[in-house]
């Protein structure tokens, strides 16, 4: 059956790629509104044409798009993509423009070429092989959930699974990327810190004033300076009171898979020309600071900042932040104590307009699904599979896995780091696409049996 | 003969505000370059049909407007004034277009209707109007000197004057702007803040990365964060080593110039929406601040400024800064202990990028020019002189007033608190134009006398 996936795949490799380039070039930029309605309708119209049943849901922001399909086994595997991409700004340090896909040296560049819709089309991909493979009739229910929020943090995505437990019934979910990492090496991420993102903003003066009067008149530049500064340490320690009064420590389970995992100190110091690394960390400290809650700064906005000199005192200054949580940290609390340290410190001026937040999400390494994703992994990429306590980053995985009761697990093109997420010049490899498909149609032919 | 002169400004008023309209139409944002080469050339046609000797003087920057007229008595009096303005952002604020002049409520709107084209153009008129009362001949010598680089520290001014001592020689000066406070109070300015103008960088990774690297990956918004922090404590201490060392305070002779002085706090307070002053300042030390040197954010810069989230980690972050310098504070000094203290705290890899600067000022308050101004302007305002020991601002007054060793005073339009100057909505009183010109033709026919 697998040989007959492969030969599928290899068979139809290029089409694919055509229809990621085409879903690719439609822009869909969640923050900004841009595309994202035509892009849902594109999205739906690639399921249509797989015969899947689809529902285009309103009401959770911007469109949700599910697709169900039946299978020979009644069993139904759940796949969680989303069709939003970040903004591609800055423009100027892309090689091609972010919306004009370019394949080159064996790669796919594009706004969203990995995160989510390269991904997204490997599984497309993938459900075509494994019913090619079984004689036009898949192996399990398939059941597809592409929203349109991810980037902007999800807001509605809870509230949507509480409203729709009957269509989201299911066995199982694999997430929405994920399956190797930048060596080559599969796995799969075993739990995700939650986010808490805010803006804060605080105004000073009515309106900007010549920094001839810097002496008596009190900038919101300056004021929101000291807000920041107020937040962490110098040593990386957050300084809201009680932010870590919920932290779950690492288990020696998790430290123990830890240990297990390959070192990415070297790549990470090249990828991204790091001189050093938040708090000197290094080896085994390095990789254990995924168990850390963090304190980002996403953006500052404050006064002038086009060419030359501008001689004002900013009136209004604003900054986004975001804070990646860890169990058993809950985003709602972390929200209010930073509303209590702000008021504590005297920043009852500083307002805070915006905030989104994910809860932190954990599974367990000892589930079947895992296991079959291991053992399919290991025919495709040859390696043996990683097992991720804990991954950096945040997605709604609890808004799925806790209502519907299912384990969740990584496959896809990759784990990112390779691929430019969220910056310029974001792309996929071929070869990783075209493993990701061979990998998650095997997934599908086995997902009956387990 | 002064009545000559207000029966001509009477007649003309309104062909000088046309003349003036025309003129802020020209944009000439030296900060960004645009419209300066074609306001340049305005403002020589504008003095040229005054049959002023004219001369556009390149290497120092945006061209240099020189204009030089005899007079009956060969003592000359020098204007300077710049036809270059600040950028008009941010534009949404405006309640008419900063470059489409509106006359409404008896002021005239526009970027640079106060600074310093509405200034320019009252002199222009008090020229005019001095001439029409001696028989067509002026009174005394005039020389103007407008520079296009002001709103961007002037950097070339100096040089531009050591080189020009001969074309420049003079007897006298009227510096760009003043003459009246926001109640019509005449007076002016006996000395100037100097200023540094920096902009500080930093770059922690090659790109920006996913925030949910946070935890190990450095962020150059938190390390400007840093950086800022360490230069002024919340008291508005500057932190640089050595910065106060050359501070000299105010002397008893000024504090009593400052005590004369009429009460501004109400005013600030209203007009800038202001609930509190820096380090809740208020009365006469409030006033005495202005003798302080000031550590201004003029703008930051750092990662995802558009609508919405993004989750990135910022590779690279800036500031603008401006340190306000007293006498003796040299802002060469200065640069070089502000490098040194980055240094010392380890923000060796924070690189100043840009820096301009000026020198403080002060004059003495015995000239006869001085009491020539007190005296035609107690005639045109009905109300005493004001002697202002120390203004906040900064202006090139040193590279003119220390070479070519003459007095220099302020007489014009206002002192521009009431003119949302380098704001939006900047505009001037139209009855202000009118006895700018007057006050501006009185001082030129007694000019020859003192």
């Amino acid at each position: 059956m697998s040989s007959a996936i492969d030969r599928y795949l290899e068979a139809n490799l290029e089409a694919y790629l055509q229809e990621t380039i085409r879903l690719c070039a439609q822009p869909s930029v969640s923050a900004t509104g841009e595309g994202v309605l035509e892009c849902a309708s594109l999205v739906e119209q690639i399921l249509r044409q797989r015969g899947f049943q689809t529902w285009k849901i309103e009401g959770y922001g911007n469109p949700v798009v599910v697709g169900r399909a039946q299978g020979r086994s009644e069993r139904t595997l759940l796949f969680y993509n989303h069709y939003d991409v970040q903004p591609p700004e800055p423009l100027e340090l892309w090689d091609s423009p972010p919306f004009e896909p370019q394949i080159r040296e064996g790669k796919l560049f594009a706004r969203g070429a990995k995160d989510d819709k390269g991904e997204f089309m490997a599984r497309i991909a993938a459900v075509d092989a494994a019913r090619a493979a079984h004689g036009g009739e898949l192996p399990c229910g398939v059941l597809f959930v592409v929203e349109g929020n991810e980037e902007v943090g999800s807001p509605g995505i809870a509230r949507f699974v509480q409203d729709h437990l009957d269509l989201l019934r299911c066995d199982g979910a694999v997430w929405e990327e994920g399956g190797i990492d930048q060596e080559g090496r599969p796995g799969t991420s075993l739990g995700r810190r939650g986010i808490l993102a805010v803006e804060l903003e605080v105004q000073t003066l009515s309106r900007d004033a010549h920094s001839g009067s810097a002496h008596i008149l009190p900038s919101a530049a300056w004021r929101m300076v000291r807000v920041l500064a107020s937040l962490k340490d110098e040593n990386e320690r957050v300084l809201i009171p009680g932010f870590y009064e919920k932290v779950r420590p690492a288990s020696e389970e998790d430290l123990e898979l830890l240990r297990r995992l390959p070192d990415s100190e070297a790549y990470l110091r090249e990828s991204f020309g790091v001189r050093g690394f938040v708090n000197n960390l290094s080896g085994f400290e390095l990789r254990k600071a995924v168990f850390n809650p963090t304190c980002n700064i996403q953006g500052i906005t404050a006064g002038y900042q086009g060419p030359g000199t501008k001689t004002v005192i900013p009136a209004r200054a604003s900054a986004k932040l975001d804070f990646r949580l860890v169990p058993d940290q809950d985003p709602t609390d972390i929200l209010k104590k930073l509303r209590a340290h702000l008021d504590a410190e005297g920043f009852t001026d500083v307002r805070i307009v915006h905030a989104d937040h994910m809860f932190p999400f954990r599974t367990s390494p000892k589930h079947p699904l895992v296991d079959l994703a291991a053992r399919t992994a290991q025919e495709v990429y040859q390696k043996p599979y990683q097992l991720i306590p804990m991954t950096g980053g945040s997605s709604p995985v609890y808004a799925f896995a806790g209502p519907l009761g299912i384990p969740v697990i990584d496959a896809g093109v990759g784990f990112g780091v390779s691929n430019r997420t969220h910056a310029p010049n974001e792309h996929i490899r071929i070869q990783d696409f075209h493993n990701a498909a061979r990998h998650i149609a095997r997934i599908l032919e086995g997902f009956a049996g387990i």
